[in-house]
């Protein structure tokens, strides 16, 4: 390390390092041309324009952004309750609900454009919007009332898995909006915003705000760390099985064109308890190295966990009961995305588990089963919350989500 | 705008950017070379490296890190009280204090260089510091159990100025310890660190969050804005007028040669109430108009007010109860450095003011008074916490803070 200025001079290179960066940025403007919701947009850049404050993800596509787009710093879940009239008045309830998405892909739409609300009263908070997205997720009672003929066989409550210690203030709710960006400032105002537009629709039940390393703290491909300290989401995957684990191929379907599911548990990490393990516990529960993430018979992050490895007692290297042995698909549908962040407030810490799925059923389930029952990490995680919900296709400009698939 | 990429070529363009902007930031490298506390280094980078995680700042220099150095995007102010064996015993009270010290000392020395503290059980959640500072504030009682002759005049708990809804959970403290840096994830670390380590010798009393906008958002020359999207702390002094406000100069005198002090307090804002005033109503009451900061009087952030100034009936312009015309020095004394940071939780939202002055009777009481009895911005915040500290000195390699300064 080199000492480069003193305080002053901070500034100064600062403006020279957005400056730059901004150059940087604009000669790679134009670089793939992309269409469909999650497409990321540059801003024309100039000298000591933002960084990556005024880069923008497109709201419209035939999915949703939010999910494939790559996670920023920091996400906030809005649980919302529909405030729904007389239950006999389906077409009332029905028109509550489209008011719901029109509002919220109107709101969605301009606050990812880094433009405020209509009658924004603050739009200054969104003018960089750091790759906001907006996500939304429906539990059963939204799906129910928008279109029963749609209703998934998995999309009621999250059965109680072994250990979980579910509070209710933490559970399932009618919709979920996921709101992801590198800006706490312009995230605070788009929950903000939308939460306000919605308050005559739906009753607000719980927020969960989350945080991974901010933006430009190091490489953004590198997997992200819990509080643990481990890396968490190396199994992620990629290409065509994450294609196929999303939207559906070979043997999965979701359940509806475009659409997919969002599973979100909160799970509470015993760091107290976590201090007192030394190095060769934490390794040995996990099966990988907490420094590099290489599975305990490999030296690589990404090195294949090899299960039958032994050592020369002949015992396994791998424990089968560790987290990497227990979560290892044992079919090939067995597989999610994994989109967690941490969470950490006054008296509880731990991991906002957040799985995509075209299916739950056949994809996070088995896995999350296995886990429950014998997973060496489990003795220092308990779930505190759990819900899951059914994520709508996105939508085309002029068009508002779920738009196609209302009954009637 | 001009689209740039799709999902997937996010990343080449993400690669791009940071290899980019680490050669820029490297060619900056040696621009102009620092020393004292509060001097940034940044690492040697090669493409592909962090941007700014590396980046850390000095805790060794004559005065502490975290007050002059450019505010970073994120807060915590952890508040600690000691726990004191019997009281008639002084010295081995101001033993337990050193002890107080030299934990702190040698934990900030660490985390601000990216390194874990002695036995870090999660070092690799240390090593990207992100401009990482620690800067520890006395209260009363701990500055009496150092060298009760020392103690200033201003150091006692704050008056309860009117409107003020003070809850003695925010209240006055014997230490806090201000954890400032660009990474949540850095930051959540050291400041669980460095509770670990401090727990025999003192119990939290109230941990404090707070952030800005996030690093490379925007121009980080800009100033902050607040969650009623106000931008905050344009009055702030620069130059010698900072030098003398926090250090001492003319007529103003800091309580120890490279000490200086901390006001801290919670504002409670009423985002509700605040929606409902128009764009006129939020102007006047501030002085200044909400997009561009400049006053009413001016078109530019940094025009000084007029308060003198009359419209074509004859009244001001700025009216003498907005926020701007009351927090005018009246004295060439009355000179705060504001680094605050905005709040926002479940069920309560605002902003953590936190002024810096070597000597708070005579800059910050004055200008706070005024506000206190007729600012009319009073009418959408609530001071729900307040407290008081002195600052130490910063400390040599191999020493620790406030070694020189105990009694006996």
């Amino acid at each position: 390390m080199t000492t480069t200025a003193n305080q002053p001079s901070v500034h100064s290179r600062r403006a020279l390092l957005l400056g730059g960066a901004a150059t940087v940025a604009g000669a790679a403007a134009g670089f793939a041309a992309g269409s469909g919701g999650g497409t990321a947009r540059a801003a024309a850049t100039q000298p000591g324009d933002p960084m990556h404050g005024r880069e923008t993800i497109a709201f419209h596509g035939d999915r949703q952004p939010g999910i494939q787009t790559p996670a920023p710093a920091f996400v906030s879940f809005l649980a919302l309750d529909l405030i729904l009239p007389d239950a006999s008045n389906e077409i009332e309830q029905r028109e509550i609900l489209r008011r719901v998405f029109r509002l919220i892909s109107d709101d969605a739409a301009r606050l990812m454009d880094g433009r405020g609300i209509l009658a924004d009263t603050e739009p200054e908070l969104a003018a960089n919007p750091a790759r906001l997205t907006v996500t939304v997720g429906l539990g059963p009672l939204a799906l129910k009332t928008m279109n029963p003929g749609l209703l998934p066989s998995w999309l009621r409550e999250l059965e109680t898995f072994p250990g979980d210690t579910l509070d209710p203030a933490w559970g399932q709710s009618d919709l979920v909006l996921q709101i992801c960006g590198d800006d706490r400032m312009s995230l605070a105002h788009a929950s903000r915003a939308m939460l306000k537009d919605l308050r005559p629709l739906a009753r607000l039940h719980w927020v969960q705000d989350g945080f991974r390393h901010s933006r430009g703290s190091q490489d953004e491909a590198a997997t992200m760390r819990n509080l643990f300290g481990q890396l968490d989401g190396t199994g992620n995957p990629s290409g065509e099985r994450l294609e196929r684990a999303l939207w559906g191929g070979e043997n999965l379907e979701p359940w509806v064109p475009g659409g997919t599911s969002l599973v979100l548990r909160r799970i509470e990490m015993d760091l107290d308890a976590w201090d007192r393990v030394d190095r060769p516990g934490r390794d040995f529960s996990l099966g990988r190295r907490q420094d590099t993430g290489a599975p305990l018979t490999g030296s690589h992050e990404f090195d294949s966990p090899d299960l039958r490895a032994t050592d020369e007692l002949g015992l396994p290297v791998i424990s089968p009961d560790s987290h990497v042995a227990r979560s290892q698909p044992r079919e090939a549908d067995e597989i999610i995305l994994r989109r967690g962040y941490n969470y950490l407030e006054p008296g509880s810490a731990g991991l906002l588990f957040a799985s995509y799925q075209c299916d739950p059923g056949r994809q996070f389930l088995p896995i999350q089963r296995r886990l429950a029952t014998a997973d060496m990490l489990n003795e220092w995680t308990t779930a505190i919350g759990s819900a899951v919900y059914a994520v709508l296709p996105g939508c085309a400009e002029g068009s508002y989500l779920g738009k196609e698939l209302f009954a009637g």
